[in-house]
Formats: structure tokens, C-alpha cells, sequence
């Protein structure tokens, strides 16, 4: 089978016009297929203060309402989608930029209303993603780039986790290339120690996880990545990686974060 | 050779989602490989308003500096492209929504300054299309569409006329295949009183072209529309065709809109 490399990285990238641009350089770097899923940022956040529209949370979760949906669909996929794209570009990566609604390839649903209604906000179920269009991209060498925005197939856009998208497309294209997945995020890996960058967690088993959160190892925005992270080992992707953007040069050295096992 | 339909659309039907719903049915309905063009409307300047941002013209000229270009990106690229992308999807057409950087698909060049600097605004040569990738996303039966954004190859996104890039784009698949382009716009055609829908110009020659601005029949926008019709019908394009959205249907019964002839 061929490999297949999935990269995702997160808002602290985008937030960071230099470390976009290395990252760029690097990911293009990068041989065989590949795809790309980015995070938002603060760019979005920025553009509705600046249009006064208020953050609205329920019970301290963000909703997605109306113009939100608006401000994410043209901050993510139209200025940080297209200028990642102009920029892998030129430096010869043959990137496409796509929401899930381009040729398809990511169909949610519109997460059901149970206490909260996070209103325009997507959740993606195991046939969410259309391997065979991101297959056609593949084939004809292109480098899909995704935003994390997807549709319901009814003409409506739906706000979406990049971490599980980024999961899910792993998984969808498991059975058909030998797949990396690679969370990027601010730090080098799962740190034992928050302070120490050197003290990164090299290998991660499942039966490890619990004992990690009651550690305090694994806090946070982490619970859900690791989430996402397990998922997509457990569903046959081969290797699941979670670290730094800046180290990518270290996979070839084997080197790279922390490594999740089943 | 297999025919191919390439239809631009203009602000006016952006801007009535009633209209444009419809219109995406019908685009949806025509058989065959086809591309859409999109223009921006009036969301994007309704925008720049909201976020107290001045439009900058020189000579009367519009000028887009670096803010305007990431709202039109925003908007155009992001707003506009996605939601129509999941507004064909939900009509059965497999659309992938681009801009010029994706798959490198339209390279322009920064407009020189010579009197005027437009700022981010792209010019098209002869070779600013990319025949190939576009071929690569018809042949994997994905219908694109684009919006009016284009990219230097060196990582910078440029402002790009939408009815250019209509034309470049029928010009080169026109050796791949039998291309009709088809501009629609608010009225029913070129007309012969410009309040008398009933007075659409059959068909236009080149060598009208002059007589009819000379009688105030054609003016204003439509010189350059007609320039770059006349430019597609003499660089291989096989049919060009100018008139109005809600009329698509007509297509069929060969009585839409004015044709324009060498």
C-alpha cells in the first residue's frame, strides 16, 4: 500500500505568519500524498468584535449561530484556506483547498439539540467522509488542504472539530494507503511535566490514558485530541502522532512527539 | 469532442438568494462538463462598511490594498464559493468550489503600474490557465467553481476580473472541448432599448461592435463583457452566449440570450 501522510495543525500556527510559512515549507517537504486540515485561529474571533457580534455560550459552550457561521466560513475557508494554499503553491505542492462540501467529501450531520443547541455546528458519523473523492484528489496528485468547515448535504454549512476531521479522513483512507495521522499543536508532545519541553511522553498506550488524566499529564483541550488520537489507531490508521509543527523534519528521524499505541 | 458549458454569473444574482437558488437548480440540470464563475455582489463592500474600511479609489478606479483584498478573499473565496458549492451539492451536482491557487489552476500577474497602482489586482495572459488541472477535475467528474481570485505563484492572492476569467478559462478547453460560454447578467440580453426586454440582439458580429456603441446600445459594462466575448469567439470558443440566469432553460430550444458571432 502507499503511504498516505495526514497533517493537522492547530490556531497557534495560523496565529503566527513565520511559523505558518516554515511549516508550509516543511509539510511541502513532505513526499507521496498528503492532506491537510487546519484550525481557525484567532482571526475569526478578531473579525466579529471588530463587527460587534458577541460570542454566544450556553451554560459556557460556544454556539455557533447564523453569523458565526458566517464569519468561520469566510475566515476559515475563505482567507486562511486560500492563503495557506497560495502559499504551499509556491513552494510546488499542488494544493487544493476544500470544505467538507467541496466534491462532497465531508457530509455531517447538524449536531442534535439535547440540552444545548450549539446551533450551525457539525458531527461527523462513521460514513461522514467520501474516501472516494479524496481518492480522485490523490490520484491526480493533489494536495487537499481542509478548513473545518463541512455540510449537511442540504445546501447548509456546518461549523466542525478540525481535530476529529482530521481523525476521521485518517481512518476513511486507512483501508487504502498505509496512513500517518499527525496532530500539530503549541508544544512538543504530550509533556509530563507542562514547564519541561524536554520531557515529552514518547510513547502513549490506551490503558495509559486514564491513569495520565489522573496524573494531570492529560488535561484539557488534550482529553478530546487523545480521543480523536485513539479512535484512529483503534480503526486502522498505522501510525498516530501528536507534536510540535516546528519538529516535522524530526519524522524522518523517527523522533517526532509522542507516538499513541492501542 | 465532448462539449463542456461554462456559465459566469454576476453580482446581481449573488445577491438574491431566490434567484440564485433557482439558478443553481438549473445549473445543476444541464448534462455534461461544466464550470461555474462567480462574481462578489455587494456583500463584500457591505462588509468593509461594517468594519469602517473606506473604499480606495484612485482616478475613479477602485483600488484593492491589502485589507480588500482579504475581504474579498473572505467573502468571495469563503462566503459566497462555499455556499454555493453546498447549494449544488444539495441539487446532485458533485461542484468542488477554487480560486485560482487551487491546483494552480489560474496564475495571473500583479497589474503593472503604470499610471494607476490597483494594488492586488491580477492580470491573465495567454497562459494563465491551467488546462490540465482543470481536465484532471472534469475528467473525475467534479464540475468547478470558481471564484474571482486569483494567485502570483509566489504565494499572493490577486483580485481578478470574474468575466476575464470566464473567457481565459473557455479559451483554453476550448481545444478539449466543444465550449459554450455563457455570460448571464441582469437583463435578457444585449437589447435594442434598454427598457424593452423584448429587444434583445440576436446575434452580435464583431463588426457591430462599434456601430452598436456608436447608437448607445451597448455601454458601459458591457464593452468590456462584449470584449471578452468577442475575444473567446475568435480564440476557439465555440458558441458565447449573453443574457439572463432565470433563462438557462431556454439553452435547450437554442433561444437564449444574444449570441455573439465573429
Amino acid at each position: 500500500m502507499r503511504k498516505l501522510t495526514v497533517i493537522k495543525i492547530g490556531g497557534n500556527i495560523i496565529d503566527n505568519p513565520d511559523q505558518l510559512k516554515n511549516f508550509l515549507n516543511n509539510f511541502s517537504a513532505i513526499k507521496g500524498p498528503k492532506i491537510l486540515i487546519h484550525g481557525g485561529g484567532k482571526i475569526a474571533t478578531k473579525l466579529a468584535a471588530d463587527l460587534g457580534i458577541e460570542a454566544k455560550l450556553i451554560d459556557g459552550r460556544r454556539v455557533t449561530d447564523e453569523q458565526t457561521l458566517d464569519i468561520v466560513t469566510m475566515v476559515y475557508a475563505g482567507l486562511i484556506n486560500k492563503n495557506i494554499v497560495a502559499g504551499l503553491q509556491s513552494y510546488g505542492c499542488n494544493a487544493i483547498g476544500l470544505s467538507g462540501a467541496d466534491g462532497n467529501c465531508i457530509k455531517a450531520i447538524k449536531r442534535p439539540v439535547k440540552t444545548i443547541d450549539y446551533g450551525w455546528v457539525g458531527d461527523l458519523l462513521e460514513n461522514s467522509v467520501n474516501a472516494e473523492s479524496l481518492i480522485a484528489f490523490l490520484n491526480a496528485d493533489f494536495t487537499p488542504v481542509f478548513s473545518a468547515i463541512t455540510h449537511d448535504g442540504e445546501g447548509r454549512l456546518l461549523n466542525t472539530n478540525a481535530d476529529t476531521i482530521a481523525s476521521s479522513i485518517a481512518v476513511a483512507l486507512s483501508s487504502h494507503f498505509e496512513t500517518s495521522l499527525i496532530y500539530c499543536f503549541e508544544k512538543k508532545g504530550v509533556l509530563r511535566d507542562v514547564n519541561d519541553e524536554g520531557s515529552v511522553v514518547s510513547e502513549i498506550k490506551e490503558k495509559d490514558f486514564i491513569p495520565l488524566q489522573k496524573e494531570g499529564i492529560v488535561t484539557d483541550g488534550m482529553i478530546p485530541k487523545l480521543h480523536n488520537a485513539f479512535d484512529a489507531i483503534n480503526k486502522g490508521v498505522k501510525e498516530v502522532l501528536i507534536g510540535q509543527a516546528s519538529d516535522l523534519p524530526l519524522l524522518k528521524e523517527n523522533k517526532f512527539g509522542s507516538r499513541i499505541l492501542k
